[in-house]
Formats: C-alpha cells, structure tokens, sequence
C-alpha cells in the first residue's frame, strides 16, 4: 500500500457563506479584531441516533492549514460592488492562524457536546465556519449511520457500496473514510483507497454479464482473469447463476478458485440459503455469500437474528445519505469573545457561553456519564477535547493513522453502557450533565443580556 | 460579473467504483470492446415527487473530456497487486472518446425516462458509469427539491442557504447551481457564485450581534458598513431587535437604509406579522422581511396560505439533504452491445434494451404525455434526448448559459399539467407510455434470455 496522497490543491476559500465575508468587512471596519471561541456542536442527537461518532477533524485541520484566496477569488469578489477596496486587500492576506481544541475523530459524542473548538481573531474564526461544518456534519453523519450498519451485522463485513448516491463521487469518498472509521470493512471508492488509505473492494457488475450473449460465459471470462473473485448470480435467475458457478467448479476439477457469489435483489434471506443448499450440495462449502440491495441496519439485523447464511453485506444509499437520520443538528456557535463569555437565548437554541471541556467519567471501566463544564475546571473524568492545532500548524504528534483512528472508535464504544451502543432507542440515554461552575457562569450572563435596553 | 471559472485540475479518474475497474480488466482481456449504450435512469419516481427536473449533465460531461488517470493513480492501482501490467498500461491511455446524448438540464422528466445516454466502447462506457451517477443524480435530487421550494413561495424569492448541511462545501455549491436552475433566486454558497455564475446573497449571522456587548450597538455597526443590508433580529429578542431597527431609522432621520430584516426563529408567520406592525408603525413599510430557521416546502407553502408579511424565504437543511426524498432510485444500465439489445430480468429492475427516444407529446400547447420509445421512431412530439457529445467532446451550441438553463426549466414546467406541477400528489400521474416497437423488441429479448440454458 503506497502511502495515500494529499490534496495539493490550496483549500478554496470562496466555499464559504457570503455572510462570513460580509461580517468580516464590518468586524475590520469597527475594529473588532480581538480573540473569539466557537464552539462545533450538534444540538441534538437525531431521533435514531443513540449516539454519534466524532468525524471530519482530518478534512477540516488540512482546509485549517491551507485556505487563502487566490487572485482570481479576489477578483470575483471585487466584481460585486459590495466589498471595500480596503476589505479585499486585507482578505487578501488573511490566512488562520488560530488554536483548535478537538474530541479526537473516532469518538463517540452526544447532543450539545462540543466537537471542536475554534479559538482566533474574530475575522479567522468567522472566516472557516461554513468549511467546518460542512467537513465535520458530513463526515460525523456518515461515521454514524455506519457504526449502526456495523453493529447490525455483529461481526459480518459491512462494506460501503454507496458512492453513486453520494453528492457526487467526491463526497462519497470522505464517506466512506468515515464509514471505514466507525467499523465499515471497506468500501468501493477507489480514491478512498489512494486518498486515505481505506480498504477497497468489489469486482462485477450485472453490465458485465448483460453485455455478454451468455451467463455462463460471462461468469466463466471473468472468473478467468480474476482468481479468488466474486461472481453475481442474480441478473436473470438467481438458481441459474449459483448452477453456472457449480458448472464453473466442476470444470475446474471441483476446486472452486471463486471466493465468493453476490446477491443483489429478491428476498436476500431466501436466496442466500437457497444459494448455500446448492453451493454446499455441490461441495463448496468455501464459496461465500455476499448480499446487496436495498440494505440498512434494521434489514441486515433481521438478517443476522434469522441465521440466515449471508458472509459479508453491501450498502449503498441507507450509508450514503444515512436515510434514518439523514442530517444532523449541528452548528458553529460563539462561545466568547474578548474574554467575555457569549450566549444565545432565542427559544431552543440556547448555547453554554465560554471555552468549555467534557469529562467523560468512568465507574469500573465503564463511561456513566459527560460533563460539560468550563474548561480549566478540575473535574474527574478523561477529558474529551484535546489541542489539535495551534498558531494554525497541527501540533506534532495529533495525526493519528487511519488504522489507529478505527481502533480508537472501536475501543471508545466498547467503554459505553450498552444499552446506547445497541441499535434500539436506549431505554435511558447516556447521561450529561452539565457543571455548577458553568450553570452559574450562564445564568449570570443571561440576566445581563435580558437586561440591556 | 465576471466569467465563471472552471475547474482546471483533470477530473480524477479514481473516483469510481472498483468494480468498473476489474471489470475493464476483463473485457479488455476477453476482447470485449465494442460499442455499448448505457441509460442513466430514475426507475421510479419518489413517493413526494410528481417530477423530476434533470439536472447535473454540465459536470458530467466535464468529468467525461478531463477524465485520465495520473501517474500517482497507476502507482496506487499497481500496489494493490490485482490488475495487470497490460491493464495498467491500457488504463494509462483511455480516455473518452464516445457520444453522449442527454434531456437537456432542467427539463422535467419522470420515472424510467432515459435522462442521459452513453455510447462508447464498452471499457470506456464502464469507466464513467460511477462518477456520472453522482453527478446527476446529485444535482437532480437537489433541483427537484428546489423546484418544490420555489413553487411552494409562488413568486416570493427563495434563497439557499443550505451549504453547512452539504456532503461538504463543496457538494453545497453544486447544490445551489441546481437550485437556481430549478427557481430559487440565489445562495449564499459563494464558491458557487464564482464557479457557475448563481447570484448570491447574505448579510449577518447571529455571531455577529453576540460578539458586541449590545445588541443596538452590533446593528448600528454593520448598518454603517453595509448600504441596504438585512439585519438579524432574533438573537435575544425579536421584538427588542426590530425596535433596534426602528431606532437606527430615527437616528438616520426616519429614512432606513436598511433593505431588511431577518427572523430565524420562533413562529415565523407570528413573528413577521408583529414586525410588520411595528415596522410598519414607524414608516418603515419599505423594509423587508426575510424569514429563515427549518423551513421546507410545506411550511412555506403554509406561510404563503397564511397570508403572513413575508419578502423571502432562506432554507438550509430540506434543500441540501432533500429531507422530503434523500435519494433517487437512479442507475446506468447496458441497453445495447454490439448492436444487440439488452437486458436485466431481475425482480423489479427490468429495463428497456436498445437505443431510445423519449417523445413529449403535447395538446393545445400542455404536454399529455411522454412517449418511451426506440431511438428512430418517427413519433409526434418533441425528442428529448439530444445529441451533446461525440468523439468525446461537446458539441458546439450544446452549452446553454445558466440563466439559459433556468429559463428553459421554468418553460418547461410551463407546458405540463398543473396536476403534476403543484406540491400536492398528482390525483393522476403523468402518463408515460411505451411504443409498441420498443415492447415487441422487449419481449423478444426476454424469451431469448429466459431460453438460454
């Protein structure tokens, strides 16, 4: 395995909200260049989620690292007739430089737990928010609805076939490094193999048998060119295609070189054993089932509970739009600025001022509960943020290996109780409490904010 | 407003399925290269979509005259020891070279219409299959939850604002290219303004009023930087924020130079109307009111019913996850090789070999109905399929501006029955029927391949 490339390109800096522009004008214009903190939170977990995975930090340290405008975005900008000479020359040099706090990727988070932590000059911090959120809700959805896909299955290979429902095919790679993170085996996208290093797989589609005058010679060709392969069974007759693969092993002497068949629609359950009677009838008992169509977590559970003989599993659209949850609740909030904490009061978006830590508190090896709380308090518990990157330079040492991000999400739900890592509504969420010091830092500052005229 | 510009990096040819590649690998070993046709289809249409408005056909046939694999790609296909050294040297050399003919953007189409069609050698008509899937079904999931949107304001500007909701910043800007083309009036997606020429818009975020110790004084600020903006007035209290509003107007002598307001939270028909009054009440009946907050075709349409004071709509999150229907049952199928029709028999996704035509025909100026049908045909009606690439490049006076596009979308949409245009399922579908050609060619192939033994 080569090592897997970087973009070189420099991250765009027009991907943003006009708005974040339009406020940096002013921010220069009045002066208010002092030292901001943002908080990236979901809100609320969505309605199937009993949890969710920490994902996107890569993707969104790496746009951290490299976003500058370029001449040309300069010059599109200046085409509006609604920035300032002054503005633009000023954006022109403006680059981030600022601290990030991260829960590193992999973990599992709930509702209204900080994710990352931005803290820069106002106009820095304002600058990235629209890159953020969308690098960390992406990848953060994705890695979720994977991990329910993974636990599904109870130990059967999940692998994400779901690129042809992503937007667009470059999405659909950070897709599956997010489902890779949260237990996928692998994926399709042959560009998250080259860009992160994530196991691919796949070898036929129906076009291959279709574009031949018979099945049986199709399955035949292909299985000459790829040893230990997969071959589809279902395009006309699912009974016809698993006969042509025994015709297949018995021409080679009743040692099968195929590794697997695919079964891509009908009831999968039936099929499967029906595939497996004929397969073992004819001796190859080695030759596995891999399934597809249609599949999500509920599906590939009732799959699993009913035995059925099924050796790997293939989902495309339920990971690739997380048709169960299919956005989450996330936002990029001010926590505080020029030493001063900052809040929201419109009803239901209430947000907890100030730079924050969560504790993750432990009773004999399992996590009972997080507490937010301000952020140099010493409470028990591992806490959850960590400095990822300072002066706008990763630090040394917080770029784990993709590998070691997987085994990092692995363990950290291993620590949970059970009843929120199984894939029913957890008849009691995990608990999060929040810490008097923070309670009391709220409420003094909202009595402040109800009380300006 | 300057030309748009174009992506100038060489599409990346990994960003594929690695099926497409293994099976290349062995059509290329077997000689299987002659001419293929694939359709790219929706087989059926979702349950909360009357029409679709295709879209998404300009990315594709980009990524079909750049697309080539680097040396960086080759190296990282060679290290994973499955392909070849005749593969790898083939692959190196193939580009495409075949025709393409396409329903123009932004024409409504419906459930199993061809919406692009692919002719090329069969290698090179596999290689693209995963990339152009993305693209358009991308784009015309989020033109079709745009074109719901829009009509849902009757007239009343809809903007996008829905880009942190995006598969990345990135996916957002294609999102709003074809949310403009399907009538919303802009984004806030800058990059997508650059790219593809989409107005865009946007003013303040909440941040920009927390980061001032006053409300009045973080209005009054932006106010003087930014000549007739939109200001926020729910960050603590709507009322006490338009009254800000009022106040800046007396301050500037009764005369506001600000455009708007927006109001992101609450109940926004309420919330509207009681700005009204008291804008309104001040002599401001000039300025506008936008509202925005977890909006979706419903709700606006109840806003509109409603009657209530409202300017213009932002939405986020149903745009940019279609939340109402994430995905689109779409799929690229071989239809014809080596001048054979063909076709998949499995339950449920049976396709219609050969070329085709699509013929819309029309009474008293409405369409009635779309006619499936073979290519040459001599039907009634407009052929939607037109011929946009050839050799593997676009044909001249194949390249409508966008605002072309939008123009020939809202045409378009013109010309069918209310019935189908409106929110509301359509009390009959539009009818979508086949020639007797194309089913007499269907059945002949279908007791072919049933027959094959």
């Amino acid at each position: 395995m080569t090592t897997p490339a970087r973009a070189s390109m420099p991250a765009d800096a027009l991907l943003t909200d006009l708005y974040q522009l339009t406020m940096i004008q002013a921010y220069w214009e009045h002066g208010m260049t002092e030292t901001a903190t943002f908080d990236l939170i979901c809100r609320r977990l969505p309605p199937n989620r009993n949890l969710l995975i920490a994902c996107g930090l890569e993707a969104a340290l790496e746009y951290l690292e490299g976003v500058a405008v370029t001449a040309a975005d300069l010059e599109y900008l200046a085409s509006l007739n609604r920035f300032s000479t002054d503005f633009l020359d000023r954006l022109e040099r403006l680059r981030f430089q600022g601290e990030v706090r991260a829960v590193p990727e992999g973990t599992p988070v709930f509702g209204n737990e900080p994710i990352l932590e931005v803290t820069a000059s106002l106009p820095e911090a304002q600058m990235v928010e629209t890159y953020l959120l969308g690098a960390i809700h992406h990848q953060t959805m994705a890695a979720s609805a994977a991990y329910r896909l993974a636990a599904a299955a109870r130990g059967t290979p999940v692998v994400d076939f779901g690129t042809r429902h992503a937007q667009g095919a470059a999405a659909g790679a950070d897709t599956a490094r997010a489902a890779y993170i949260a237990g996928l085996a692998g994926t399709s996208n042959v560009a998250a193999g080259r860009r992160y290093g994530v196991p691919i797989s796949g070898t036929m589609a129906h076009s291959y048998i279709q574009a031949h005058e018979r099945e049986s010679d199709a399955l035949a060709s292909f299985a000459a060119t790829h040893r230990a392969t997969t071959l589809l069974v279902d395009t006309y007759d699912i009974r016809r295609g698993v006969g042509f693969v025994v015709d297949l092993a018995e021409r080679q002497g009743g040692e099968s070189d195929v590794a697997a068949i695919r079964i891509d629609s009908g009831d999968l359950g039936a099929n499967a054993r029906m595939a497996r009677e004929v397969l073992d009838g004819a001796g190859l008992t080695a030759v596995r089932i891999i399934v597809s169509g249609d599949l999500d977590a509920e599906r590939i559970a009732e799959l699993v509970d009913a035995g059925a003989p099924i050796d790997g599993y293939g989902v495309g659209t339920a990971l690739a739009v997380s048709t169960d949850a299919p956005y989450l609740d996330t936002a990029y909030k001010l926590a505080e600025y020029a030493g001063q904490g900052r809040m929201k009061l419109a009803a239901s978006k209430r947000t907890w001022p100030g730079r924050k830590q969560v504790f993750r508190q432990f009773e004999n090896g399992l996590a009972v509960r997080d507490v937010l709380a301000v952020a140099d308090e010493p409470l028990d518990g591992r806490p959850l943020l960590q400095p990822v990157m300072t002066g706008g330079q990763r630090l040394d040492g917080t770029q784990p290996s993709l590998n070691a991000i997987r085994r990092h999400a692995k363990q950290s739900l291993a620590e949970l109780p059970q009843r929120v890592t199984g894939l029913a509504p957890a008849d009691r969420p995990y608990q999060i409490t929040v810490s008097d010091k923070l309670k009391r830092t709220a409420e003094a500052l909202e009595r402040r904010l109800r009380a300006e005229a």
